[in-house]
Protein backbone atom coordinates (compact mmCIF):
# COMPACT_ATOMS: atom_id res chain seq x y z
CA UNK A 1 0.00 0.00 0.00
CA UNK A 2 0.59 3.79 -0.65
CA UNK A 3 -0.11 6.92 1.57
CA UNK A 4 0.43 9.89 0.18
CA UNK A 5 2.07 12.20 2.91
CA UNK A 6 3.46 15.34 4.06
CA UNK A 7 4.86 15.65 7.57
CA UNK A 8 2.84 18.72 7.87
CA UNK A 9 -0.50 17.67 7.52
CA UNK A 10 -2.45 16.81 10.54
CA UNK A 11 -4.83 14.19 8.40
CA UNK A 12 -1.61 12.12 7.40
CA UNK A 13 -0.05 12.29 10.98
CA UNK A 14 -3.83 10.19 12.05
CA UNK A 15 -3.33 7.56 9.47
CA UNK A 16 0.32 7.39 10.42
CA UNK A 17 -0.58 7.25 14.07
CA UNK A 18 -2.99 4.86 13.45
CA UNK A 19 -0.76 2.54 11.25
CA UNK A 20 2.09 2.29 13.84
CA UNK A 21 -0.85 1.43 16.54
CA UNK A 22 -2.27 -1.43 14.19
CA UNK A 23 1.61 -3.01 13.48
CA UNK A 24 0.62 -2.07 9.91
CA UNK A 25 3.50 0.88 9.66
CA UNK A 26 6.37 -1.63 7.61
CA UNK A 27 3.17 -2.49 4.68
CA UNK A 28 2.80 1.60 3.75
CA UNK A 29 5.37 2.83 1.53
CA UNK A 30 4.74 6.92 2.07
CA UNK A 31 4.97 8.94 -1.04
CA UNK A 32 5.61 12.41 -0.54
CA UNK A 33 3.46 15.31 -2.00
CA UNK A 34 2.15 18.66 -1.34
CA UNK A 35 -0.53 20.69 -2.18
CA UNK A 36 -1.66 25.01 -1.70
CA UNK A 37 -5.09 25.99 -1.95
CA UNK A 38 -4.42 28.57 -5.51
CA UNK A 39 -2.24 26.72 -7.22
CA UNK A 40 -2.96 23.64 -9.25
CA UNK A 41 -1.20 20.07 -9.10
CA UNK A 42 -2.93 18.53 -11.88
CA UNK A 43 -0.83 14.91 -11.29
CA UNK A 44 -2.36 15.12 -7.88
CA UNK A 45 -5.67 15.94 -8.50
CA UNK A 46 -5.98 12.97 -11.12
CA UNK A 47 -5.34 10.67 -8.12
CA UNK A 48 -8.36 12.67 -5.93
CA UNK A 49 -10.67 15.83 -7.14
CA UNK A 50 -10.37 16.92 -3.78
CA UNK A 51 -6.71 17.69 -3.88
CA UNK A 52 -6.50 16.67 -0.02
CA UNK A 53 -3.93 14.27 2.19
CA UNK A 54 -3.73 11.72 2.73
CA UNK A 55 -5.23 8.97 0.34
CA UNK A 56 -4.34 5.77 0.56
CA UNK A 57 -3.43 3.63 -2.87
CA UNK A 58 -3.84 -0.34 -2.46
CA UNK A 59 -2.02 -2.91 -4.62
CA UNK A 60 -4.52 -3.06 -7.13
CA UNK A 61 -4.87 0.34 -7.70
CA UNK A 62 -7.85 1.15 -5.42
CA UNK A 63 -7.89 4.70 -3.93
CA UNK A 64 -9.67 5.03 -0.11
CA UNK A 65 -10.37 8.36 1.20
CA UNK A 66 -10.43 10.33 3.81
CA UNK A 67 -8.44 9.93 6.38
CA UNK A 68 -11.11 8.49 8.68
CA UNK A 69 -12.20 6.27 6.03
CA UNK A 70 -8.54 4.46 5.75
CA UNK A 71 -8.20 4.58 9.90
CA UNK A 72 -11.52 2.46 9.30
CA UNK A 73 -10.07 0.28 6.46
CA UNK A 74 -6.38 -0.38 8.09
CA UNK A 75 -8.74 -0.94 11.93
CA UNK A 76 -10.60 -3.91 10.11
CA UNK A 77 -7.07 -4.93 8.11
CA UNK A 78 -5.85 -5.44 11.39
CA UNK A 79 -9.00 -7.69 12.79
CA UNK A 80 -11.13 -4.87 13.71
CA UNK A 81 -12.31 -2.53 16.52
CA UNK A 82 -8.82 -1.89 17.75
CA UNK A 83 -9.05 2.04 17.07
CA UNK A 84 -12.74 1.99 16.38
CA UNK A 85 -14.97 0.29 18.73
CA UNK A 86 -16.95 -2.40 16.85
CA UNK A 87 -20.50 -2.33 18.71
CA UNK A 88 -22.79 -0.21 21.37
CA UNK A 89 -22.89 3.69 22.49
CA UNK A 90 -19.14 3.68 22.50
CA UNK A 91 -18.80 3.21 18.90
CA UNK A 92 -20.68 6.42 18.79
CA UNK A 93 -19.38 8.44 20.68
CA UNK A 94 -15.97 7.96 19.37
CA UNK A 95 -17.25 8.53 16.23
CA UNK A 96 -19.01 11.82 17.24
CA UNK A 97 -15.80 12.55 18.94
CA UNK A 98 -13.74 11.76 16.20
CA UNK A 99 -15.92 13.84 13.42
CA UNK A 100 -15.77 16.98 16.47
CA UNK A 101 -11.79 16.90 16.27
CA UNK A 102 -11.81 16.53 12.23
CA UNK A 103 -13.91 19.74 11.79
CA UNK A 104 -12.03 21.25 14.31
CA UNK A 105 -9.10 20.52 12.28
CA UNK A 106 -10.82 21.38 9.13
CA UNK A 107 -11.17 25.24 10.89
CA UNK A 108 -7.92 25.66 11.82
CA UNK A 109 -6.77 24.40 8.38
CA UNK A 110 -8.84 27.34 7.33
CA UNK A 111 -7.40 29.59 9.70
CA UNK A 112 -3.94 28.63 8.39
CA UNK A 113 -4.68 29.51 4.71
CA UNK A 114 -6.47 32.82 5.80
CA UNK A 115 -3.31 33.65 7.23
CA UNK A 116 -0.90 32.64 5.22
CA UNK A 117 -1.98 31.60 2.09
CA UNK A 118 -4.56 34.20 1.01
CA UNK A 119 -3.18 37.96 -0.06
CA UNK A 120 -3.18 39.83 2.80
CA UNK A 121 -5.27 42.58 1.08
CA UNK A 122 -8.34 39.65 0.73
CA UNK A 123 -7.90 38.75 4.64
CA UNK A 124 -11.22 39.00 6.53
CA UNK A 125 -10.65 38.52 10.23
CA UNK A 126 -14.54 37.45 11.15
CA UNK A 127 -13.94 34.86 9.06
CA UNK A 128 -10.83 33.54 10.77
CA UNK A 129 -12.20 34.28 14.26
CA UNK A 130 -15.01 32.02 13.69
CA UNK A 131 -13.02 29.45 12.77
CA UNK A 132 -10.72 29.55 15.45
CA UNK A 133 -13.09 30.47 17.97
CA UNK A 134 -14.73 26.37 16.80
CA UNK A 135 -11.03 25.06 17.74
CA UNK A 136 -11.32 26.76 20.67
CA UNK A 137 -13.96 25.55 21.63
CA UNK A 138 -13.66 22.13 20.67
CA UNK A 139 -10.56 21.96 22.80
CA UNK A 140 -12.75 23.37 26.03
CA UNK A 141 -15.37 20.89 25.21
CA UNK A 142 -12.54 17.53 25.62
CA UNK A 143 -11.05 19.63 28.03
CA UNK A 144 -13.77 18.97 30.65
CA UNK A 145 -14.01 15.21 29.59
CA UNK A 146 -13.37 13.24 32.93
CA UNK A 147 -12.08 10.04 30.92
CA UNK A 148 -10.03 11.71 28.78
CA UNK A 149 -6.39 10.35 31.05
CA UNK A 150 -8.21 6.45 31.28
CA UNK A 151 -9.76 6.45 27.89
CA UNK A 152 -8.52 3.52 26.25
CA UNK A 153 -6.22 5.25 23.08
CA UNK A 154 -8.71 4.83 20.17
CA UNK A 155 -9.28 7.30 16.86
CA UNK A 156 -10.82 9.71 19.13
CA UNK A 157 -7.66 9.86 21.04
CA UNK A 158 -5.04 10.05 17.92
CA UNK A 159 -7.56 12.85 16.83
CA UNK A 160 -7.34 14.64 19.88
CA UNK A 161 -3.02 14.59 19.68
CA UNK A 162 -3.43 15.38 16.05
CA UNK A 163 -5.41 18.37 16.97
CA UNK A 164 -3.12 19.64 19.62
CA UNK A 165 -0.15 18.69 17.74
CA UNK A 166 -1.10 21.13 14.76
CA UNK A 167 -1.95 23.78 17.43
CA UNK A 168 1.57 23.72 18.46
CA UNK A 169 2.89 23.09 15.16
CA UNK A 170 1.25 26.23 13.53
CA UNK A 171 -0.62 28.52 16.03
CA UNK A 172 2.32 28.09 19.19
CA UNK A 173 0.80 31.65 20.50
CA UNK A 174 -2.29 30.21 20.89
CA UNK A 175 -1.71 29.50 24.35
CA UNK A 176 -3.81 25.96 24.55
CA UNK A 177 -2.02 24.71 27.18
CA UNK A 178 -2.20 27.61 30.15
CA UNK A 179 -6.00 27.96 29.27
CA UNK A 180 -6.79 24.05 29.09
CA UNK A 181 -4.48 22.39 31.86
CA UNK A 182 -6.38 18.68 31.31
CA UNK A 183 -5.34 18.58 27.74
CA UNK A 184 -1.63 19.50 28.55
CA UNK A 185 -1.95 16.77 30.77
CA UNK A 186 -3.29 14.48 28.16
CA UNK A 187 -0.97 15.34 25.54
CA UNK A 188 2.22 14.80 28.00
CA UNK A 189 1.04 11.52 28.54
CA UNK A 190 0.17 10.66 24.69
CA UNK A 191 4.38 11.24 24.51
CA UNK A 192 5.05 7.92 25.72
CA UNK A 193 3.71 6.41 22.62
CA UNK A 194 6.23 5.76 20.10
CA UNK A 195 3.49 6.64 17.60
CA UNK A 196 3.01 9.76 18.87
CA UNK A 197 6.69 10.97 19.49
CA UNK A 198 7.75 9.83 16.02
CA UNK A 199 5.00 11.47 13.89
CA UNK A 200 5.56 14.98 15.34
CA UNK A 201 6.03 17.33 12.72
CA UNK B 1 -34.59 12.02 18.11
CA UNK B 2 -34.14 15.28 16.98
CA UNK B 3 -32.58 16.28 13.94
CA UNK B 4 -30.93 20.15 13.69
CA UNK B 5 -32.36 20.97 9.83
CA UNK B 6 -32.39 23.50 7.11
CA UNK B 7 -33.93 22.80 3.98
CA UNK B 8 -30.93 24.87 2.22
CA UNK B 9 -28.34 22.59 3.91
CA UNK B 10 -27.03 19.43 0.88
CA UNK B 11 -25.54 17.33 4.32
CA UNK B 12 -29.21 17.86 5.97
CA UNK B 13 -30.49 16.75 2.97
CA UNK B 14 -28.48 13.76 2.80
CA UNK B 15 -29.67 12.51 6.21
CA UNK B 16 -32.88 13.35 5.52
CA UNK B 17 -32.99 11.18 2.42
CA UNK B 18 -31.42 8.53 4.26
CA UNK B 19 -33.99 8.53 7.12
CA UNK B 20 -36.68 8.50 4.14
CA UNK B 21 -34.80 5.16 2.25
CA UNK B 22 -34.82 3.79 6.20
CA UNK B 23 -38.19 4.29 7.10
CA UNK B 24 -37.25 5.88 10.03
CA UNK B 25 -38.34 9.44 9.31
CA UNK B 26 -41.06 9.01 11.67
CA UNK B 27 -39.08 9.15 14.38
CA UNK B 28 -37.41 11.79 13.46
CA UNK B 29 -38.47 15.81 14.65
CA UNK B 30 -36.83 18.46 13.00
CA UNK B 31 -35.27 21.16 14.40
CA UNK B 32 -35.17 23.78 12.32
CA UNK B 33 -31.09 26.10 12.50
CA UNK B 34 -29.42 28.56 10.74
CA UNK B 35 -25.61 28.76 10.71
CA UNK B 36 -23.10 31.39 8.96
CA UNK B 37 -19.66 32.07 9.24
CA UNK B 38 -18.87 34.55 10.46
CA UNK B 39 -21.59 35.22 12.63
CA UNK B 40 -22.15 33.78 16.12
CA UNK B 41 -24.52 31.70 16.92
CA UNK B 42 -23.80 30.58 20.62
CA UNK B 43 -27.01 28.17 21.13
CA UNK B 44 -26.15 26.25 18.44
CA UNK B 45 -22.43 26.24 19.16
CA UNK B 46 -22.85 24.66 22.73
CA UNK B 47 -25.10 21.75 20.96
CA UNK B 48 -21.45 21.74 18.52
CA UNK B 49 -18.70 23.73 18.60
CA UNK B 50 -18.47 23.23 14.82
CA UNK B 51 -21.35 25.47 13.99
CA UNK B 52 -22.29 23.20 11.60
CA UNK B 53 -25.87 21.17 10.45
CA UNK B 54 -27.13 18.87 11.02
CA UNK B 55 -26.52 17.06 14.22
CA UNK B 56 -28.65 13.81 15.65
CA UNK B 57 -29.71 14.15 19.17
CA UNK B 58 -30.91 11.23 20.76
CA UNK B 59 -33.68 10.67 23.25
CA UNK B 60 -31.32 10.22 25.91
CA UNK B 61 -29.78 13.40 24.73
CA UNK B 62 -26.25 12.28 22.96
CA UNK B 63 -24.96 14.02 20.28
CA UNK B 64 -23.88 12.12 17.10
CA UNK B 65 -22.18 14.21 13.79
CA UNK B 66 -21.44 14.77 11.65
CA UNK B 67 -24.01 13.57 8.79
CA UNK B 68 -21.92 10.61 7.40
CA UNK B 69 -22.02 9.02 10.93
CA UNK B 70 -25.46 9.84 11.58
CA UNK B 71 -26.15 7.95 7.91
CA UNK B 72 -24.28 5.22 9.41
CA UNK B 73 -25.94 5.35 12.88
CA UNK B 74 -29.78 5.20 11.14
CA UNK B 75 -28.09 2.34 8.62
CA UNK B 76 -27.30 0.26 11.73
CA UNK B 77 -30.99 0.87 13.66
CA UNK B 78 -32.54 -0.14 10.28
CA UNK B 79 -30.74 -3.21 10.32
CA UNK B 80 -27.16 -2.70 9.13
CA UNK B 81 -25.97 -2.97 5.53
CA UNK B 82 -28.99 -0.90 3.86
CA UNK B 83 -27.11 1.89 2.24
CA UNK B 84 -23.62 1.45 3.18
CA UNK B 85 -22.12 -2.07 2.74
CA UNK B 86 -21.18 -4.17 5.49
CA UNK B 87 -18.51 -5.69 4.01
CA UNK B 88 -16.39 -6.45 1.25
CA UNK B 89 -14.65 -4.27 -1.35
CA UNK B 90 -17.97 -2.58 -2.30
CA UNK B 91 -17.67 -0.99 1.52
CA UNK B 92 -14.85 0.57 0.51
CA UNK B 93 -15.63 2.29 -2.74
CA UNK B 94 -18.90 3.38 -1.01
CA UNK B 95 -17.21 5.02 1.51
CA UNK B 96 -14.41 6.49 -0.61
CA UNK B 97 -17.04 8.15 -3.40
CA UNK B 98 -18.91 9.17 -0.38
CA UNK B 99 -16.24 11.11 1.21
CA UNK B 100 -15.59 12.11 -2.32
CA UNK B 101 -18.65 13.39 -2.63
CA UNK B 102 -18.63 14.90 0.97
CA UNK B 103 -15.26 17.20 -0.02
CA UNK B 104 -16.95 18.14 -3.08
CA UNK B 105 -19.76 19.38 -0.96
CA UNK B 106 -17.53 21.53 1.27
CA UNK B 107 -15.82 23.12 -1.70
CA UNK B 108 -18.90 24.05 -3.13
CA UNK B 109 -19.97 25.40 0.23
CA UNK B 110 -16.68 27.36 0.26
CA UNK B 111 -17.30 28.62 -3.13
CA UNK B 112 -20.84 29.75 -1.91
CA UNK B 113 -19.40 31.33 1.09
CA UNK B 114 -16.68 33.61 -0.88
CA UNK B 115 -18.80 34.56 -3.23
CA UNK B 116 -22.36 35.77 -0.74
CA UNK B 117 -20.90 35.77 2.69
CA UNK B 118 -17.18 37.59 2.40
CA UNK B 119 -16.95 41.13 1.98
CA UNK B 120 -17.00 41.59 -1.92
CA UNK B 121 -13.33 43.49 -1.63
CA UNK B 122 -11.75 40.69 0.45
CA UNK B 123 -12.57 37.95 -2.33
CA UNK B 124 -10.04 35.83 -3.82
CA UNK B 125 -10.72 34.52 -7.19
CA UNK B 126 -8.03 31.78 -7.39
CA UNK B 127 -9.63 30.28 -4.28
CA UNK B 128 -12.99 30.17 -5.32
CA UNK B 129 -11.51 28.58 -8.71
CA UNK B 130 -9.82 25.96 -6.98
CA UNK B 131 -12.55 24.83 -5.10
CA UNK B 132 -14.61 24.85 -7.61
CA UNK B 133 -12.58 23.03 -9.88
CA UNK B 134 -12.26 20.07 -7.29
CA UNK B 135 -16.16 20.08 -7.43
CA UNK B 136 -15.98 19.84 -11.54
CA UNK B 137 -13.71 17.50 -11.46
CA UNK B 138 -15.10 15.33 -8.90
CA UNK B 139 -18.48 15.22 -11.43
CA UNK B 140 -15.70 14.60 -14.39
CA UNK B 141 -15.15 11.37 -12.22
CA UNK B 142 -18.34 10.70 -11.35
CA UNK B 143 -19.69 10.84 -14.86
CA UNK B 144 -17.61 8.50 -15.99
CA UNK B 145 -18.78 5.82 -13.64
CA UNK B 146 -20.45 3.06 -15.98
CA UNK B 147 -22.17 1.84 -13.23
CA UNK B 148 -23.81 4.94 -12.08
CA UNK B 149 -27.04 4.14 -13.32
CA UNK B 150 -27.68 0.53 -12.23
CA UNK B 151 -26.20 0.24 -8.91
CA UNK B 152 -27.97 0.33 -5.69
CA UNK B 153 -28.98 3.34 -3.83
CA UNK B 154 -26.96 4.01 -1.13
CA UNK B 155 -25.02 6.72 0.57
CA UNK B 156 -22.48 7.33 -2.46
CA UNK B 157 -25.73 7.94 -4.58
CA UNK B 158 -27.76 10.16 -1.91
CA UNK B 159 -24.38 11.84 -1.63
CA UNK B 160 -24.21 12.86 -5.96
CA UNK B 161 -28.25 13.54 -5.59
CA UNK B 162 -27.19 16.22 -2.90
CA UNK B 163 -24.11 17.24 -4.56
CA UNK B 164 -26.05 17.67 -8.00
CA UNK B 165 -29.41 19.41 -6.28
CA UNK B 166 -26.82 21.56 -4.63
CA UNK B 167 -25.20 22.78 -7.99
CA UNK B 168 -28.97 23.49 -9.45
CA UNK B 169 -29.59 25.11 -5.90
CA UNK B 170 -26.62 27.23 -5.64
CA UNK B 171 -24.89 27.48 -8.77
CA UNK B 172 -27.73 27.43 -11.37
CA UNK B 173 -25.60 28.65 -14.88
CA UNK B 174 -22.91 25.88 -14.33
CA UNK B 175 -24.23 24.26 -16.38
CA UNK B 176 -23.37 20.33 -15.19
CA UNK B 177 -26.13 18.67 -17.18
CA UNK B 178 -24.87 19.65 -21.03
CA UNK B 179 -21.08 19.16 -19.36
CA UNK B 180 -22.18 15.55 -18.04
CA UNK B 181 -25.27 13.98 -19.29
CA UNK B 182 -24.38 10.63 -17.56
CA UNK B 183 -25.49 12.61 -14.46
CA UNK B 184 -28.14 14.37 -15.90
CA UNK B 185 -29.48 11.16 -16.68
CA UNK B 186 -29.01 9.68 -13.52
CA UNK B 187 -30.41 12.87 -11.64
CA UNK B 188 -33.47 12.41 -13.95
CA UNK B 189 -33.99 8.63 -12.60
CA UNK B 190 -33.04 9.69 -9.22
CA UNK B 191 -36.49 11.86 -9.55
CA UNK B 192 -38.40 8.90 -9.02
CA UNK B 193 -37.21 8.21 -5.46
CA UNK B 194 -39.69 10.04 -3.23
CA UNK B 195 -37.11 10.75 -0.63
CA UNK B 196 -35.33 12.99 -3.68
CA UNK B 197 -38.70 14.37 -4.79
CA UNK B 198 -39.49 16.06 -1.16
CA UNK B 199 -36.29 16.77 0.20
CA UNK B 200 -35.26 19.78 -2.74
CA UNK B 201 -34.51 22.70 -1.84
Amino acid sequence: MKLTFSPASPFARKVRIAAIELGLIDQIEFVPAAVTPGQPNDEYSRLTPLKKLPVLILDNGDVILDSYVIVEYLDELAGGGKLIPASGPSRWKVKTEHSMLQGMLDSMLLCRYEALVRPEALRWKAWSDDHWNRAWTGMARFAQQADLLSRPFDVAAIGLVCVLGYADFRFADCGWRKAYPTLDAFYQKMQERESVRVSAA
